[in-house]
């Protein structure tokens, strides 16, 4: 079937559920007994398992990176534009693993999952998991593959804050670390737009303190208003004029409050469209992990400190118009490995496209991710039976 | 009991409001038969009416400016920084007027008042006003105290839209314009902001399709949303974060969902609090007259050619921390003036505010502010009797 998919593409993939039955102790004080974990794998693992790159998803990601689910599936993974044979991730040379989340709802154990303390859906009772609660469950995903070190942990947004914490945590674990579109922790302003969204979806009145489960229905309204609020902070202000403008779906003005201008209308679908996919609880929970996430609140508030103890290479990338996380937010993370003396290459890529770049193939974002894999796959070791690299 | 206020407060004021009967017709195609402006005055109007200075308010604005309404009065009118006995809008040589528009809800003709065809509240019947038809009711609040010409008018953000479009449809009916921190139209993303505000209300369940007024109900969550959201965008992400950091309100963190950092409580209380003060439909007009507000539209879409035909001298002041009308924007408005000949001054303030930096007294604001009022006050004819200026 492959045929019917383009030669850079990974082509059909299949999801796998893993489950894991050691106790997880959470940063909240709780403890999961087990849980399961969804995954995608793209690529050959090498004899010695040095070939593997983990893939950390952003707030509403999943395991499903790259290729397709059937073969009439016209929509890929969500990062194929990066994964790929001859792709800047390059699975003719890489072992790539993509999951999702604890506490997400695409398939691994989140607030939709059975409790088995009390057999019903977890709802609002599931833990708040952090940043680091993901790396330690990402660990045991390594450990079940036996991959002891990660030739690279690759994220964006969201995703780029576990692959720098994987670094400071798990320094031995990884050869390289890529934190594109990111930054150390969020900004009073990413908090309040994040407020925003937990109190559109918690005050619907379809969401019943979260066990909406029961109640036969989802908080749509809230969970629709979440995603246009996002959506407007992972476009720019630049890239929506281009893009809308202040063009009008017919030519004149209604004077009634049916969407008129085309970023009114393309907002309400993605929103509404959202609300139908995604799950409320485990919007909540990603927002919190992002609010929350701050490496260097161990470190005497010092990210230099923080970042002291990491073993491994570092590759940032920032866009020049993503205000979600701008520039100056990866670069705090670059002086921060700078001021550590950690080798970093970073990449701030002239781009329209806002917080949203990070997923859009752009020539030269492409050329320097591409470049900087290569260097990926040279330091992967030699196999000592002379297969590898 | 004006010794209660400070000495350069306007000190107690009462609102008034005035009938007017003469049918006005709205850009809608629709014809308001009457309507009710509530207004306060401030200072003294000169014998030959030369003195009078017009403040337009922006969304959430009224015509209480300046001022004290009661003895015990903690608060005063909303900008009352700028307007009193040696202000920079002084009262002690002018004569000001505020306004609350159609459409509001501080007492002026708005959805919450009887509509005579029916007996009954406007509600979503009321029709959306623009900008145009707010400057054609303000000249009928003119022609009621005989003011030919303004000596100024004087508006922020939305208000300072209703400034440029009085210079533009009424060259004659004024000497200057003042027009702050304002656009000369919206981008993509303050439309997309607006619509996010307006989906929250009008999908509220107590919204009742804008006919709450006879359910003994308002639309609450929407509209704490609507203020959250709104209030995000008036404050910079700097000034955010000099105010709020990324302070907990206890120590640590909870791992729940109650507000944890200083942000988000001081959100919950700005928009629980202004949901118990503002109408919800007037909030969706108010955004919508924003969304349509397009001077250059009937121009070719040139603004130069739309204020080809303004007479006045006009003062624009931005602040370089507004990311909702960026200096950016009002350059825009500047450069059409410069490039229709016109005279114009223009003034960057650097501030940390934000948007809501021009409600806020910053010296290098005040300085320049009544250093322009001079201006207007030379500006202001001698009295044929010889009493004036």
């Amino acid at each position: 079937m492959s045929h019917e998919f383009p030669a850079d593409s990974v082509g059909l993939v299949q999801p796998q559920t893993l489950h894991f039955d050691q106790p997880l102790a959470l940063a909240c004080g709780r403890t999961l007994n087990c849980y399961d974990l969804v995954i995608e794998t793209y690529g050959t693992l090498n004899a010695d398992r040095s070939n593997a790159i983990l893939i950390c998803h952003a707030l509403s990601g999943h395991h499903h990176v790259a290729g397709y689910h059937t073969a009439d599936d016209k929509k890929p993974g969500w990062w194929d534009s990066a994964i790929g044979p001859g792709k800047p991730i390059d699975t003719n040379k890489f072992f790539v693993i993509g999951l999702n989340n604890l506490g997400g709802c695409h398939g691994s154990t989140g607030p939709g999952s059975t409790n088995p303390d009390t057999g019903k859906p977890y709802g609002p009772d599931f833990p708040i998991v952090t940043v680091q609660d993901w790396v330690n469950s990402q660990v045991r995903l390594a450990d079940h593959f036996g991959i002891d070190q990660w030739a690279a942990i690759v994220g964006g947004s969201l995703g780029g804050m576990q692959a720098l914490q994987w670094s400071i945590d798990f320094p031995e674990r990884l050869r390289h670390c890529l934190v594109i579109a990111s930054a150390p922790k969020l900004s009073a302003q990413n908090i309040a737009f994040n407020e925003v969204a937990r109190q559109a979806i918690s005050r619907d009145i379809e969401f019943h303190d979260g066990h909406y489960y029961g109640e036969d229905t989802v908080p749509r309204t809230g969970l629709m208003l979440a995603r246009m609020l996002g959506h407007i902070t992972y476009l720019s202000a630049d890239g929506m004029r281009e893009k809308f403008g202040r063009e009008l779906r017919s030519g004149n003005l209604s004077f009634d409050f049916t969407p008129q201008f085309e970023v009114e209308s393309y907002l309400r679908y993605q929103g509404e469209r959202f609300s139908t996919e995604f799950d409320a609880n485990t919007y909540l929970l990603m927002t919190k992990a992002l609010d929350y996430y701050d490496p260097a609140a161990e470190y005497g508030d010092c990210l230099a400190t923080a970042v002291a103890q990491t073993r491994c290479k570092f590759f940032v990338a920032a866009f020049t118009t993503d205000w979600r996380f701008a520039p100056e937010r990866s670069r705090e993370i670059v002086d921060a490995l700078i001021d550590a003396g950690k080798k970093v290459s970073y990449a701030e890529i002239a781009a329209d496209h806002g917080h949203d770049a990070f997923l859009i193939p752009i020539p030269r974002y492409m050329e320097v991710f591409r470049a900087y894999m290569t260097q990926v796959d040279a330091d992967v070791p030699a196999l000592t039976t002379g297969e590898g690299n």
